[in-house]
């Protein structure tokens, strides 16, 4: 059994198609290298309501882990802590070790640049306004500071929705973390190309390796079209032990190029081999 | 009142980050330009109670329609429609229409190929199993038609994930009805780019701006950091009329710039201006 993850990215830009969703594919990615297993990405507005229904939605699945993105700055639409405050049923208030950080960073700024004061006004106020029994983590590159609130069964993570700030933080305070957790769990995958055969016609090969090998996860991605078929068959396991892992795929690789050989296709390990 | 959509996205390779969720972008920005509001983006895994509960839940949501895409090929692992079947209490059953749909698509391949056999093997006929009293629509690209569920308060239609044949039975089958059901509506947007100001003291003038303009949506989307700010505004609108829509864009970002000038920030229509 694996760890299990939910993320909740929040801001119209995403349900508007302005903005393609980087955030998502880069955490699953960073999670499931770290043997997580993400189960479900949800997309919500900069409201309060839709913000907290998803989160207690996603609470009552319990997850080890929740990480969102997004909703953590000055401006008032910047609504997710309220968001998750109102599914938690816990009042906002000013964290004081929060309040510590946004005020170095805006007394560095000030220093650096001779001329914006450092006046804590409502906007930046906000940064520092968390749910009770919530610990900032410090945000190396921007000013909000991410959050971190320990529920009964899931560890929330409220990450900003601007891509390095996400990064950063997740990098220095939730991958030893995650690592930790995992046990040295980790992700491991392989792909092939095959030429020449339908995807209808690759399915019961399939099924025949993925009975012989379990733990291993075969899936059809076609990439050209059903009568001229250019298919990528990627092969995954999340185990502990690289080694024994990259065996277990190879042997997948060789049994399943030998089925699909028997039936006229072609295989390659490069997309244009 | 705008109609609402939501759009539920399967698919393992989203929630391990091997692929970037072009298509809940695509399907977003259409939505949107065609007046529609979407609500919430959910991404799953090909995994029928998976599935069937974003189905169960997005449904006792109530939107007018609900869109999924993926898991609709010929292999084990696209199990959309049986998620589906599961979700609304349905059997899944040949179609006729459906059966029809991917007999012509296999015969056509076999004449163009003079080789393949036409035989309906179970991973083809899995394509014209639908849930009880669905339609199926056709793909005009690929082999598994879409479908369309229609239920008490909520039309859903099921596309493949392969972005060519989301987009053409998308364009094809659901444009015509969303113009229709929004009668004009349409989404009007603008942004500006501010330097020289720090996101937090352009969050007043936002607020000001936005109450006295309603209808009109606000946001900032920091490009830069706080201290070298570098900042999008977009403003946005759903409503009739593209010239009054025009206008009303037009006086935002005329006072919104006039207020951002007097605080020292340059403004520019172009990111690098």
């Amino acid at each position: 059994m694996t760890s299990e993850m939910e993320i909740i990215c929040v801001g119209n830009e995403l349900l508007i198609g302005k903005t393609l969703n980087t955030n998502s594919q880069w955490l699953s990615k960073q999670a499931t290298t770290l043997g997580i297993t993400v189960k479900r990405i949800t997309v919500v507005a900069d409201d309060v309501n839709e913000i907290a229904n998803a989160v207690s939605e996603a609470i009552s699945r319990k997850p080890q882990f929740m990480i969102t993105t997004g909703g953590l700055g000055p401006t008032f639409d910047d609504k997710t802590l309220a968001g998750i405050a109102k599914a938690l049923n816990r009042k906002l208030e000013i964290n004081n070790e929060a309040l510590k950080m946004v005020k170095e960073k805006y007394e560095a700024y000030a220093i650096e640049k001779g001329t914006e004061t450092v006046e804590l006004t409502p906007p930046r106020m906000k940064m520092a306004t968390l749910p009770e029994k919530a610990e900032p983590i410090r945000n190396p590159v921007g000013t909000a500071p991410g959050v971190q609130i320990d529920l009964e069964e899931t560890m929330l993570v409220v990450l900003p929705g601007v891509p390095l700030e996400m990064e950063a933080i997740f990098d220095a305070a939730i991958v030893p973390l995650f690592k930790q957790v995992s046990g040295g769990s980790g992700f491991y995958e392989k792909s092939i190309y095959v030429d020449g055969v339908m995807e209808s016609s690759l399915a019961p090969l399939i099924d025949e390796v993925m009975q012989d090998n379990p733990g291993v996860y075969i899936k059809s991605h076609p990439k050209g079209r059903e009568n001229m078929p250019h298919i990528e068959i990627h092969v995954s396991i999340t185990a502990r032990g690289a080694v024994q892992s990259e065996e277990k795929l190879q042997k997948v690789v060789v049994q399943l190029s030998g089925l699909i050989g028997r039936i006229g296709g072609e295989v390659a390990v490069d997309e244009f081999g």
